[in-house]
């Protein structure tokens, strides 16, 4: 059996990523690079967070009356008012809500958390909301990097978040059919060990595995590192039940494919909780891999490992296509390689120099399956490789990527601490319209950053179809770095649109890429969405201000 | 390049499938086996169809302010009102369908038949119906076995059938990324021969391939002989325009796969005229075939070679399970072998009684690719297949089957004039169900239909998760057919819903399943649909009485 990337953490602090216990500090080189490189004054640990006892909140707007009727219905110890259970549910982990909660703003922190532990628990509690006018927001790892979890009350008075992460069990697996069925607050580390008892795996491993839930998958179409492999999330879940003000959605589990009419399940998944709350959730499931190969080459440039990512995916045998197809462009590898420093990386440099490769694109494979069978795979794939070019330069970046994989979250905490903006931003295009994309979103950013900046890009996505393309943005922080924020988001966004592009491959909708919803499915999409809101949900009390729910302007930050 | 499965024939009788010219009556001993097996009185052509000019069809309702107004919009050739274009567009090809217009009732022909030819032209038809409260059926190939494009009219007192076959262009192709868009209204032969001048296929042959068009693909889901190797239509499909009595719907087509909501394809995608109509349909594409193995396999049991398949599907290399894969059950197969007769099944039969195969159960391969791949995939497959019992009888069986698999459709016709029900059906479930749920539904159809009958099956599909089931029902027929089919229709329905598989895999809901959709996706379900509906089409002209409008009881067949 191959080793486990998968490993429960605590819930998140407060106040950023996961356990900061197992971060790993920038190195003395690393620093001096990101000094040199961003022109910074400065990379002291200048920009500390408040204390949790600094944060200000807001006294709760539900009455006694209220709170006690949620107490009826899931159980006096699953309803919490007191600051700390609300601050931590005040928002998800995008920079702008770190940037907030750091400088002590929970202002938006919902007036209560409220857990439910079964299906007609989360019924009641909508049922209540519903008649109290009360806004719900569903709430799992809270990961959300768009909003999606933010408490938006408008136009209601009050607000309660519920999480879902009581609903952690295995319902039931059909081995012979592959399908197991989940309640949906269960974290990535637990699904992994629960279906790991039975001998399969669910390969969904995106950044945020370690904190998020199931349903969180469901409800933003989330995809995994090792999505190209084993399918995104929207891909490996056939069935949902869905928790409505105006009753129970149960959706799939008659047939692995239908005719029956619209599919409703793909309405669902990546409703963002504005259309019911996802309780249950059907997926596909695989025998766990008992062996991994990796493999590293490095390309001439970024078109040229597009193009041999692009004949992987379309014309190599589908049994040879790699789980993990991570190929970062030339700025990224260069950040990689600068960060790592060391006398291995400058006798990588002069190797590639050697055979003609003066600024690498960097492509990281792992192939996971059945015993025997990754080298196989990995000596035909490498075929194609060189073919365009790609010169083998071990397994090692590969692996390391791997073990190193859960981490990232933790380095943003400690750049913003060193004063230093970073943010994260993705896409995902055609294989037409890639390397146009690629650069117009980048100089997008740069452009909208004005000050010396780092921007880096990889693709971590193939479909036969296109690619996703995943931006890095880092820079000097320009006072609090929201409005720094909100203009590169805004110029991404923008270039997104233009180029044809998708306003968002895996991070969703939320309230941040809202705006653009409409470039996407057009005006009379929306008004379907909106329609199928009101059949579901006719109050309005699901998530308002995320997706397609107008808010008011002064509520968005 | 492999020889071509596709043949562009005329456009079908008005009383049974295509050109009756193509058609290979049964011989002397396939009648003999079927008197025999069926306790027939005669097998006589004792059932003709009336003639074109016996049929009665009523006045058209339309006014001529109206008809000159459709007249204005799409060109006076492009509005028909005689007595032929109407009959011709009465309904569909199911049993039922046929058993009417071959006795001579066509009462719910169509008031005209519409023919537009830009996008613009649908747009106005739609806004001209809803004004004057006309329902519009839209019209592909005409080939609905479930009641589609009936044209039902209540409650309005007119219907036009919109025929789209002259929007048939391809639009553009993307050979990079592998899309190309194409008008709803081409025909499967068509976008062959339009994707071939290029290179590609699409790779979907459904039984009804001949007639079928794009946009009847994409409104009923539709699945093809090699969709297991290709991909359902579903699968193929990622973008769609649509005409709406509120606008057009433009989904799909930035990315190929994206997390920005609710996937809106998938809720148009099977919507069967009830939301829009299709007008424009983007499809993945896949470099033409050019070469082909076939194999077929015999198992000693149904229950054997369904084993067989799921391990071939779950557990082989994605690359080299089959495009086509078909296993009959050991009905069907003693059927297949009794029409065929002669030495070479006899000495097949003593060779596999030899090997300890009584009652065979025969399955069909396919393998179609890059040149010199083809053998490879078949001999690991076969691997696979002999560990379950399979014995190999040659490729014949399914070479035969692969140039004769357009020509099932007229076999019907021949019966129905000789005096033999005949109807097909099918449903689809997981692995875990699929031994129960075969025996379950045959049983069930020999019970309604209560006299001696063959009832026979095969899996045409197959998943990771489960497989599709297609029963055909031959047996005398009683009276004018039509209760005996709805006695059958219930009793197949009723078993397929107790036992939890889908109310159809491949043929849609149309009329005939519409009591059964509530029980796959809810009355909630239902519910969320009809509000799209609304949305779309206000005052819900599109294709009454299908899917999940009520009909008032006297107006269903």
């Amino acid at each position: 059996m191959v080793a486990d990337v998968t490993e429960s953490i605590p819930h998140s602090v407060w106040n950023g990523w996961g356990d900061p216990a197992q971060g790993h500090p920038l190195s003395e080189h690393a620093l001096s690079y990101l000094k040199r490189e961003l022109a910074l004054d400065s990379v002291e640990l200048s920009h500390p967070s408040v204390d949790l006892s600094e944060v200000s909140v807001s006294a709760s707007a539900l009455d006694e009356r209220v709170i006690a009727e949620l107490r009826a219905i899931v159980g006096a110890d699953h309803v919490a008012t007191d600051d700390v259970s609300r601050i931590v549910h005040a928002g998800g982990k995008s920079t702008p809500d770190l940037l907030r909660r750091r400088a002590g703003d929970a202002a938006r922190a919902p007036d209560a958390v409220v857990k439910p532990e079964t299906n007609d628990q989360v019924a009641d509690v909508l049922t209540l909301c519903a008649t109290e006018h009360i806004a719900v927001i569903p709430f799992g790892g809270g990961t959300s990097v768009v909003g999606g979890v933010e408490p938006l009350r408008w136009p209601f008075a009050s607000a309660i978040t519920l999480d879902l992460t009581r609903m952690n069990r295995l319902l039931s697996i059909d081995t012979e059919s592959r399908t197991a069925t989940l309640q949906a607050g269960i974290r990535g580390p637990a699904i992994e060990a629960v279906l790991a008892q039975h001998g399969f795996t669910l390969g969904h491993f995106p950044q945020s595995h370690q904190q998020a839930t199931l349903g969180g998958y469901a409800a933003t179409r989330s995809a995994g590192q090792s999505s190209t492999g084993y399918g995104r999330s929207d891909e490996l879940i056939t069935g949902l039940r869905v928790e409505t003000p105006s009753g129970t959605l149960t959706l799939g589990g008659h047939a692995p494919a239908d005719a029956a009419g619209p599919h409703l399940t793909q309405l669902l998944l990546g409703s963002e909780g504005v259309l019911g709350v996802i309780t249950e959730v059907t997926v596909t499931i695989t025998p766990r891999p008992v062996e991994k190969s990796y493999g590293a080459w490095a390309f001439p440039s970024f078109e040229a490992g597009a193009a041999a990512l692009r004949e992987l995916i379309q014309d190599t045998p589908a049994g040879d296509v790699p789980e993990v197809v991570r190929l970062s462009d030339v700025d990224e590898t260069q950040a990689n390689f600068e960060l790592a420093g060391g006398r291995t990386i400058a006798a990588l440099r002069r190797y590639l120099a050697l055979r003609g490769v003066q600024h690498p694109s960097l492509a990281l494979f792992v192939w996971e399956g059945g015993r025997g069978g990754t080298r196989g795979r990995k000596r035909r794939c490498g075929r194609v490789l060189r073919a365009h070019g790609g010169v083998y330069v071990t397994g090692r970046p590969a692996s390391s990527w791997d073990e190193g994989r859960f981490l990232a979250p933790y380095r943003r905490d400690e750049l913003l601490t060193r004063g230093v903006f970073v943010e994260t931003l993705e896409t995902a295009t055609s294989w037409s319209k890639l390397n146009a994309t690629h650069d117009s979103v980048r100089d997008a950013v740069i452009g909208a950053i004005g000050s010396p900046c780092h921007v880096q890009a990889h693709i971590s996505h193939v479909y036969p179809g296109g690619a996703s393309l995943y931006y890095t943005v880092v820079a000097a922080m320009e006072g609090d770095g929201l409005e720094q924020y909100r203009r590169m988001k805004v110029a991404a966004s923008e270039a997104i649109v233009a180029g044809g592009a998708t306003i968002t491959h895996h991070h969703a909708v939320g309230i941040d890429h809202a705006p653009y919803l409409e470039a996407e499915i057009g005006g009379l999409g929306l008004s379907v969405i909106a329609a199928a809101k009101r059949e579901l949900d006719p109050v309005g009390i699901l998530n308002p201000g995320k997706l397609i729910t107008p808010q008011k302007a002064e509520t968005i930050g």
